[in-house]
């Protein structure tokens, strides 16, 4: 079996090319869980965050599903569609630098950043926040939660909620130093104000244009980079007056630049890297 | 670059064949503490716990060497010195089955236990242990610490101690269920009866031919396969009298086999896997 290993802001797949062979008939292939839990082990196989399929689409340029490494299937990956996006082009598979993507989430609009007829980055269209209480969920009734006062680990913070497809909570600070990202983080995921949990962002704005981004991921902890904590860090800054509607966003894994657009759609921009080619052994 | 992606019970490591082409002279390659920490990183780089050199040498049928993905260099592993023992012969480089290894804690003689042409184990001569109180090291003044009293999180336990190269603590159990192994091993690591620290194993005798091993790896924690701990638990396991002196050990990434030998050689033999071959992608 051939592979390719791939990683964006350091989120990395095990990337299977299927684009002209399905092989949805191959009986080898058909549990794609199973082959993920297998395939992403990182001492006993090839080892990744997940499982990128590369599949041929009726209804769109091209098709991926991700597993994760625990098998299961979410329904879409900012990270892992760079990737994808990037291999289909150089691979040949599509020939224009707007394409759309299907995905469990609905059809993707990307649009690659090129030089030299290589791909340096890839513009995802990550469609509207949801930022009623109801959508997010939050145990409120106000139509948003925009610096809204609670009650964290004994001390009054304010915080932002926004949902980018899962739940996210954004506090912004002047200094890293003055708070335990850690300790807020973990209070806060957990907090019964976040009836399904949350994510946590911890934003601190270096200027109308650029912020700096902590990212305390749900059930997982401090990441190097989460492409929609990213955006709901854009668009709760902007929510709250403090820069304007294209920034680039500085993460512990490298930087992403997320557009706000007038008509409420965020664009999120960043890389996708190669890092090696391989067969399995058997 | 090409390479090999190997495994010993889950002690995983990235293998750059030099043995045709020592590459010495490559200046891109004289840093391999560097190169090990890029190629070792788990989202970045190809993924390991070790880098290994295979390289020819003038004083044994071949040179190991090693580096932890940290950038040390250790002087041997006996979970690396398998797959390099699997590897040089499957590549043809020696062709016979009992075969010298050049390491920094020596030369070490290698045994392959064949069929059907393949190597399916490797038998490693790990030396003698040590067990006098200075060399193991312990703050003691006995010959031997052979079921020795020590009071550990307010309880006390008997413990035996052995040095494989690195410094050992060996407790005997009935049940796992009965004692907390986190708990224990990270007190013990500590305890100031180890000058250096130790490794701790908890040993669960299941017959005379048969013993089940947890490890908590100083420095580490809890891991899938510790050689030398394994090797640990057989001597300490026949210094009290209860096994015999060949043994079957499970540890949690596989089984290996284990004999202390009438002249006080101790013998390892467990397995070597391939899992893919790669190249990195510029």
């Amino acid at each position: 079996m051939d592979f390719i290993k791939m990683h964006g802001l350091g989120n990395d797949f095990v990337c299977l090319d299927r684009f002209l062979d399905p092989a949805e008939n191959n009986p080898a292939e058909t549990d794609y869980s199973e082959l993920a839990q297998r395939l992403c082990h990182r001492q006993l196989g090839i080892g990744g965050d997940g499982l990128l399929l590369i599949l041929p689409s009726e209804k769109a340029d091209a098709r991926m599903r991700i597993f994760n490494a625990d098998g299961s299937e979410p329904e879409m990956c900012g990270n892992g569609i760079r990737c994808f996006a990037r291999y289909i082009y150089e691979q040949g598979y599509v020939q224009k630098d707007q394409l759309t993507v299907e995905t469990l989430a609905g059809i993707k609009p990307i649009r690659l950043q090129m030089k030299d007829g290589r791909v340096y980055g890839v513009t995802v269209d990550m469609g509207k926040p949801r930022l009623s209480a109801k959508e997010i969920p939050v145990n409120d009734h106000s139509d948003r939660v925009v610096n809204k006062r609670l009650e964290v680990l004994g001390k009054e913070i304010g915080i932002t909620a926004v949902s980018v497809g899962n739940p996210h909570c954004v506090l912004f600070l002047d200094d890293f130093a003055e708070t335990d990202v850690l300790a807020v983080g973990a209070a806060l995921e957990k907090h019964p104000f976040f009836p399904a949990k949350t994510n946590v962002e911890f934003v601190r704005v270096d200027s109308g244009e650029e912020i700096t981004v902590k990212v305390w991921e749900r059930g997982v902890g401090p990441t190097l980079a989460c492409g929609t904590g990213a955006c709901a860090s854009v668009v709760a800054a902007v929510l709250n007056g403090r820069t304007g509607r294209r920034l680039t966003v500085h993460l512990p894994g490298g930087d992403l630049q997320i557009e706000y657009a007038e008509e409420g759609r965020i664009l999120m921009t960043g890389p996708a890297q190669y890092v090696f080619r391989g067969q399995l052994i058997d």
